[in-house]
This record gives structure tokens, sequence and C-alpha cells, in this order.
């Protein structure tokens, strides 16, 4: 066991304080690693704050681990002392159940185990990257390419895949059109994937106040949602619309932007259930999705085209005192695009 | 022009009145059809009383129509004199964007035109087949297979290629397990048509009452909605669930039914919003989907596959006189399993 420096919370609304927290010992196919740096997700403020009634205190958010492996377990194949390496939403699942050997690990039969605010196998509750090191079975780590820097990679792990997997899943192209709602976390990296698949999107955002940086990452326009004459110029033009909001929107008014056959996807969690008006969905064979993060193996794949096509997140880099500052401005909107947390300031504050 | 008898509803409530009705000269490439046997789908109903907030009176409902071709205009080159023939919902769309050229009219980017309650190209309102004859361009009229009765046939016009669009469009097959919500008009006649492409479904209905017709008619399974059990006992099976309900349903139980990647697709139209967690669509990666009938080329291959597979429509047949009885009955799904007006009948009450 090893106990390691970490950033907790005791509930919705307490602040966080530094906090140790034990590791478990290295088992033959898990690897230490010890971590560089940690995004924050606004699921990770939603979780800290009990917003989907479901959080388990104390709390050590992190979900979007970037560091170096420092111990190997004797029966780990892929990683060795000195890799980089990331770690995402989950640390585990059956494994056995078709859709884990599809590489669909997210959507585990039995569940996948959350890296953090879950139950381990150990029967342990799971602590994520707001801490010092982390030890992850091997099969649910991922290489990131020496192309990346650690701090600007670590937000791919949930916010690059949580992008990725949708666009692949639904097609993303060259004879697509796809809008994307919301230039965020997500939304900032969703762009220039979509742009290197073929596909340069259009953004369709609360506010005009990041159409520059939105173009520059690869979109191929930007429309502000407040606007009228976005929904009427827009008309049928899409074959798929990301949405990242986690507000609820006006969802016929999005519907009517998708063209026959067009899907529009939920990565965002809105507060309330989602309403749609039957008719929005008849005509054009629309459909409206979720999705969860790729697997594994999408996640490798997401990070191997991040670095082919120089995709990463933007990042404002934060000590590990500043997480509630850093919190309070997520929730408010107020980052470009992610804050990461510079692992190295734990101990210190 | 041609004075044909008819029967209409002068507004929401008014009881369905002998009258005439003009149908227009027949033009190049129309056909004249006698009227043998018009069905009564769910949706003259809801028309016929308003429910839609967008019905014109005087009212001719009626889009599921079987005949046969008494006169057909100089250019037209598919239908002769005695032919058997069936028209459905849309009688015209502008035949020259993307979606009628791909044979999806319903979808037409200008809007089809309705067999009743619109206006036809020639200004004046469309009227269905509640009556002795219509008028039709060719391009919109169906081959009846001579093995399918006229007043079994009649029904498939709407009822069946409503429900065979879907499920060739998601996919269904012997790879897919396919579950239909509702056994009335479009389920009796869906259920044959997924076990004819190779997946019997299971039907899902509010009452137990219909459990032996669904299984003759080739179910694998019927299990009751208002049990408990059919939920837990079928979590995650299906691939598609088909809902024919014209009722809001508790959508988190039905989309807790899907597997990976499954949708649930509604054909019928719930008075009120559909609301879903957003939770039961990330699960899963799910979809909640609409669809309306299919083309014309598709109703064609719909007729002929029924043909193949000696698939028709159980029906009543009723005297024009009993509209208003049956609409009644409908409403309060008292129909085994499709009224439909024997049109001999128009003239004498």
């Amino acid at each position: 066991m090893t106990t390691v420096n970490a950033r907790s919370t005791a509930g919705p609304g307490e602040p966080f304080k530094a906090a140790t927290i034990d590791r478990r010992d290295v088992g033959p196919t898990d690897v230490l690693i010890d971590i560089a740096y940690c995004g924050v997700c606004h699921t990770d403020v939603s979780r800290a704050r009990g917003e989907f009634g479901t959080t388990t205190y104390p709390l050590v958010p992190g979900h979007e681990i970037a560091g170096i492996v420092s111990l190997a377990g004797p029966e780990v194949t892929r990683f060795s002392v000195g890799d980089r390496v990331g770690v995402g939403c989950l640390v585990d699942s059956c494994r056995k159940c078709d859709y884990c050997r599809a590489g669909l690990e997210p959507y585990c039969r039995t569940g996948h185990v959350r890296t953090y605010n879950d139950t381990g196998r150990d029967g342990q509750p799971t602590l994520g990257g707001y801490s010092e090191k982390i030890v992850v079975d091997e099969a649910y780590v991922v290489r990131i390419p020496n192309s990346i820097p650690l701090h600007t990679a670590a937000p791919l792990l949930c916010a690059g895949i949580t992008m990725y997997s949708p666009l692949r899943h639904w097609k993303a192209g060259p004879d697509t059109r796809v809008a994307i709602v919301g230039f965020g976390g997500l939304g900032h990296v969703g762009v220039p994937i979509a742009a290197a698949l073929g596909t340069p999107p259009t953004v369709l955002d609360l506010t005009p106040d990041k159409r520059d940086d939105a173009l520059r990452r690869g979109a191929r326009d930007y429309r502000v949602t407040t606007d009228p004459a976005t929904f009427t110029d827009l008309a049928g033009t899409f074959d798929l619309i990301v949405s990242t909001a986690p507000a609820n929107l006006d969802y016929e008014a999005f519907l009517e932007l998708l063209t026959l056959d067009g899907t529009f996807v939920n990565l965002g969690v809105p507060k309330k259930p989602i309403s749609v008006d039957v008719f929005s969905l008849l005509y054009n064979r629309r459909s409206m999705a979720g999705t969860l993060v790729g697997g594994i193996q999408e996640t490798q794949e997401m990070l191997d085209f991040c670095a082919e096509h120089d995709i990463a997140a933007e990042v404002e880099v934060i000590r590990a005192g500043q997480i509630d500052v850093a919190f309070d401005r997520l929730a408010a909107g107020d980052v470009r695009y992610r804050f990461v947390i510079d692992v190295s300031t734990m101990a210190a504050g």
C-alpha cells in the first residue's frame, strides 16, 4: 500500500482540502502511475456538489489523468516504467460480457467501475486523479503519444474520447454535416477532431465570445443560438448534432436543424428530463440519442488520431489549492478551455 | 370532373353524413380508381376530431384505399383499366428534391401532399377514400398483388407500410430482437412482417386479451406492460422497439428494455411531448426516434413482400353508415384489428 497526497471534499459545497489516501499494492497486472496532470471535468463539479444525487464522500475526483508509469506488476505486458500513460473515466469492468469483449467497457453489462465515486473490485472506494499516484490494471491504461504534452493530453482522456466516440459511431466524415453544441471543454476538442475526420463542424454556442477560437480550431462556421436566424438559416442542415450542453435546450428547435435520418446526440447531462414533441422525431425520421465515453481501445485510437493530427486541449494549468476557484469558474463557463491540475502542487497547497 | 358519393364530417364531434364530392378530370398521368374498400386508421379519428389542431372541414378521411383502375390518362404507363391498385397516405410531392428522387416522398423537402386534409397542386382540398372514386397521379399509386383480397389489403396502405418501413430501416432481421408496442391496427400487421423478416417479435401490450392472436400471427412472446415483471425480465433485450402507442408511455422503462445501440421508434403520436431522462439515452447509447410512412416504391415492395409471405390485415368490414360507431370503437381499442369500409355502401347509408 502506498500513501499519497490528494485533494478531497467532504460534502456538497465543502471546500477541497489536502488529504492523504492509500493506493493498493501493485498487483500482477497493475501499473503504478505517477500522476503529472489531472483535468477538471464538468462531471467533477457535478459529482462534488452532489448534483447527480449519488456522491459518496469524502470524494477525490479526477478522471482525466496523465502521468508516468513508475512501477509495473510482474504480468504487465503493455507498459514499462517510464512510459507516458493516461487513465480516463473507468478503471475496471467485468471483461467477460459481450460488450467488454467488443471493447465497449463503458457499457459493461454488470457496470464498469468509475475512476472515482465507485467501488473497486477490492471493495474499496475508487479515488480519482486529484492525487499524486494511482494504481490501475494495465487493461484500463492507455499510452499517450510522445508528441502530446501531458498537460494538454490529460483532458483528452475524458473530453477527447467523449467527443471522438460519437463522431466515429455516427460516422462523421466528408459526406456528413456536423454541428457541435457548446464550445467549451468538450467542444473545443470536438471541433478539431471532427475537422480531422473530414467534416469541419458548425459550432452552435450561447455567446459569440469564442468565435475566433472555434474558427482557429477548425470550425467551418460559428452561430449563436440566441439568434433566431440561426435556426431558420440552418434548418434541415445537419446529419449529426453533438450536444455538450449541460443545460436543457429547446430540443424541437435543434431537431429542426437535422436533415433526413439526422441524429441529435446528448453528451451533456441536462438537469431536467429531455422533452420532445414527437412530430420533431417523425418528420425527417430523426433520432435523439445519448452516449457515454468510448472504450479503452477506442481511447487509444483517439489519442493516436490526435497525435497524428496535432490535436490537444487548450488548458489553464492550476495549482491544487485553486480547485475550488476553478470549480466556480468552470460552473460559470469561465475557462479556455480546460483546467488542468499540476499534480506536483498536491502536497504544497 | 366526376361527382361521387362520399362521407364527410363538418367539424369535431360532428357525425359523418352522406355527401357528394367532385373528383378532378383524369389528367395525362392520372388514373381514376373505383374504390372498393377504405381502411379506418386511427389518424382518421384524430384528424376528424381535430386532435392535431390542423383539420380543415368538411373532411373526407381515408388513406387506406384499395380499388380498381377504371380509367387511365393517355400518358399512364404502369397501370391499365381493371388493375387492382392501392393509394396510401400521400398523393403527391415535389418529385424533384433529393428525398423524392430517393423514393422518400413522405419526407419531401417541400412537403408531401396528404391524401386528405391537405391542398393538392390544383389548389383544391384533398379528399380521402371514404368515397366512391379518386383520381391520383400514377406515380403515387401501387399495385395490389392478386393474392391479397382488396378488403384485407386496404389497411396495408397505411398500417402495413408504417410498420414495414421502420422495420426495414432499422434492419430488423435474424440478428436482431424486436419488440412491438401495441397489438392493434398497426401491431397486428407488424408482427407477421417482422416474423417474415426473420425476427418474430415480442408484443408488449396493455392487456393480455390479444395474446392468442399475436402468437398465431407470429409473435415469439406476448407480455403485458402493466406487469412490472415484464420490464425486469426483458431489461436490455431488444435492438429495436417499434411503438404504435398513441398515448404517452413510461419512456424510461421502455428504454431500459433496449440493448446496446438499441432504438425506440415512435409511430404513434402521443398527445403530450415525449419526456426522457437523459441517462436512459446515455446508458447503452440508446436512441429515441420517429418515422413517417415509407415511400411509394417501398410501399410496393411491402405489398409484394406481404403477398409472398401471405400477410394481410384482419378486418371487420363495415357499411358507410357505421363510421361514427367505428370511430368510437376504434378510439376505445375495440376492433380486431382494422375497420374497413365497404365503399359500395357509400350511397345507401
